[in-house]
């Protein structure tokens, strides 16, 4: 990796600066929008068709006849537009392509290519940094080792083999990665180029909201009844966190733009140690969790910590449970009809579901409402996977049909886009 | 429906012209493009990763060692590059929503709106159909009534309600469908909007061919490396063929462009009824199958078959198998990131695995190679489907371990876009 002390300053600056640097070998990901999801997330939980995800509990009124009226906790009823950005279509199926061109674009200026492709470059993962790292090394002809565990997924291995990078196995455990990452490097010379930890990593995944900002403009110029009535741009944009790189790269590039920035964290086994950490006032460096948001799994990176932990980039962080992220997951699939990864559908599931957020837009926007972009980070899913998430009848499914019994209010909607 | 009598004629013109009279209420689907699918289909099948899909059979040659040499029987290996019409983005998910926009469009041209609201619409179907003509009739503020099987899905029907339409259920076979749609006319007035053997609706349905050819020559200015290299526009367009509806209406909008027409079909348990009839020269009028295609398993209507059957509008049909069908899903999801139904995935598993197919392109485009739209008919299906497709372990999985041990020459590609 690029030395950290002559790494460009995190601001937004640096940003348009990377973003010139990767632009070739990216792709700019198209922005999608849904009717169907705008009006489910400006629609009250309480008031909800069951189908539409985990719903909060609505209790009969004490007077009336359940099946014909209802009194509900009050839930919030924020009026929002939603705007996804489709990571799940950047090369390699994720928003990891922008960190890893930007970083090794980065150390071949400071170390020149010749070096570059002699010691090579090196990195530990069993997910979508591998491959990203793996293609940016074959663009630039470079060689590429990268450790993963045993136990990964045979087309995860194959699929980071097929782009010319060198597989080196090593155990599952931190420290025995750690330790096959060393002998790596002690044999070749190759440059540790780590999955998020890193300012030029955080600087690349920030190009993406130079994109989304630009392209929620454009596309409120030409069909202003996507947006919010009379609004011309976005208000908010809501991203997953894991170790954080992404998150702090877009809090960087929006500063100072007032378009808001919140992060989006599964809470399963305390995986929302960057939100606890918020509240406690301090980095939790430790987190052991298997939620279904397999790329959120890791605890949040010091350098991404330094620009989350300062309010005046980032707002808030929310956190969802499992079940609304498998529900949110399935909506974007069924409804929006865009194929991605768990992790990727945790930001419409905060949206959709916590209700700490939804307040907070209610209160914020008021009767206006906000334009809101939802980060889809990444689409390395397999119909497989799908399969085991939602078979055999889940937990979810018999909460929904547990509550269409008190629901005389029932309603659907079916409509896409 | 409006009168056969006074129906536009069957021309590209009469397509130009449903197109005016529907726009304002349908979307112009995205054309999405995919460069790991573009480079699996310009790869001959018997040199293709085993995980790819259904391989054809790759014997070892007789003198040699089968772990590092491999003699496969000739496979051909025409240039394509992929257009995909993502009609999955449709509104209510399917690209029945043009043909029933146009059907009633041009009923209440003919009869006026107050006669049309006064007797209103109906049909019977189970699947998109039912919700696209709902959608429609509410958009008029006209009544429907849809005739539906019992045993249909759950949240089909309430789709279909949630759009306003009176929902009537019948027993599962056509004679007792028949039997209570005539009663529903008698009782009300209402008018039968067929789902494909009418030509409002077929003329409707071709409309996406010419946002199709309009959409492909934009995106190959913009981008000339998506397409065959010195190419400016589409050479032919392979479509799913259930009734016809769709198939007979794109064949009707591209005669005459010099874009060559092709319909896919599955053929399970006898579901390739069209192609089947072309060979035969005769159009087969029944079919009993359970093909998980399931938006084709109507044989092809009347009214389609005479546009279908005229060699100078349509070049010809190809069928697939089950396990093709489910192997061209696979890769729509997780490779280009589009959640589809099955049906939509015909046309790709054609291009991948049908040999007849990829040796007329091979034959007829030579080395340059063709640009070849698919359409993505519909996203109409849910995460408990495909969980019940693609698990316990299936047959298409055993076969594509079988293969691997037989296969030293594994290569794979996990690249998107």
């Amino acid at each position: 990796m690029a030395d950290l002390k002559t790494c460009p300053p995190l601001t937004r600056s640096s940003v348009q600066t990377a973003h010139k640097c990767i632009k070739q070998y990216i792709h700019e990901t198209p922005v999608a929008t849904c009717s169907t999801l705008n009006s489910l997330a400006s629609t009250p939980q309480s008031e909800r068709c069951p189908s539409s995800g985990p719903n909060v509990a609505a209790e009969p009124a004490p007077h009336s006849s359940a099946t014909t009226e209802r009194a509900s906790a009050y839930t919030a009823s924020p009026n929002v537009r939603l705007f996804f950005k489709c990571e799940n279509q950047q090369r390699i199926g994720a928003f990891k392509a922008r960190g890893a061109f930007h970083a090794l674009g980065r150390l071949i200026e400071e170390e020149g290519i010749d070096n570059v492709r002699r010691k090579g470059v090196c990195t530990h993962s069993s997910g979508n940094h591998a491959q990203a790292l793996a293609l940016a090394a074959k663009t630039h002809n470079v060689p590429a080792h990268i450790v993963m565990p045993k136990i990964s997924t045979p087309s995860k291995i194959a699929g980071t083999q097929s782009l010319g990078a060198n597989v080196i196995f090593s155990g599952s455990t931190s420290e025995e990665r750690e330790a096959v990452i060393q002998e790596v490097i002690q044999k070749t010379g190759a440059t540790l180029v780590p999955p998020y930890d890193h300012p030029d990593i955080m600087l690349g995944a920030g190009t993406q909201a130079l994109e989304l900002e630009q392209q929620v403009v454009n596309l409120l110029v030409q069909q202003p009844g996507l947006g919010i009535s009379g609004k011309k741009a976005l208000d908010a944009v809501v991203a997953p966190i894991g170790g954080g790189g992404m998150l702090s790269g877009i809090a960087t590039t929006l500063e100072g733009t007032g378009i808001k920035v919140f992060g989006a964290e599964p809470n399963f086994q305390g995986a929302n140690d960057a939100e606890r950490g918020l509240k406690q006032g301090e980095r939790i460096e430790k987190v052991k969790t298997l939620t279904i948001a397999d790329g959120l799994r890791t605890p949040v990176g010091k350098i991404p910590w330094s620009i989350l932990s300062d309010k005046s980039k980032l707002e808030d962080i929310y956190s969802v449970d499992e079940d609304q992220i498998k529900a949110a997951l399935k909506l974007l699939m069924e409804r929006a009809k865009l194929f991605v990864e768990p992790s990727a559908a945790v930001p419409l599931a905060v949206v959709l579901y916590n209700e700490d957020f939804r307040k907070m837009v209610e209160r914020e926007a008021g009767e206006a409402g906000w334009n809101i972009a939802l980060v889809l980070s990444g689409g390395n899913t397999t119909v497989e996977a799908i399969a085991k998430l939602y078979q055999p009848p889940s937990a979810t499914a018999e909460r929904a049909e547990a509550t269409v019994s008190m629901d005389g209010d029932k309603k659907a909607e079916n409509v896409a886009g």
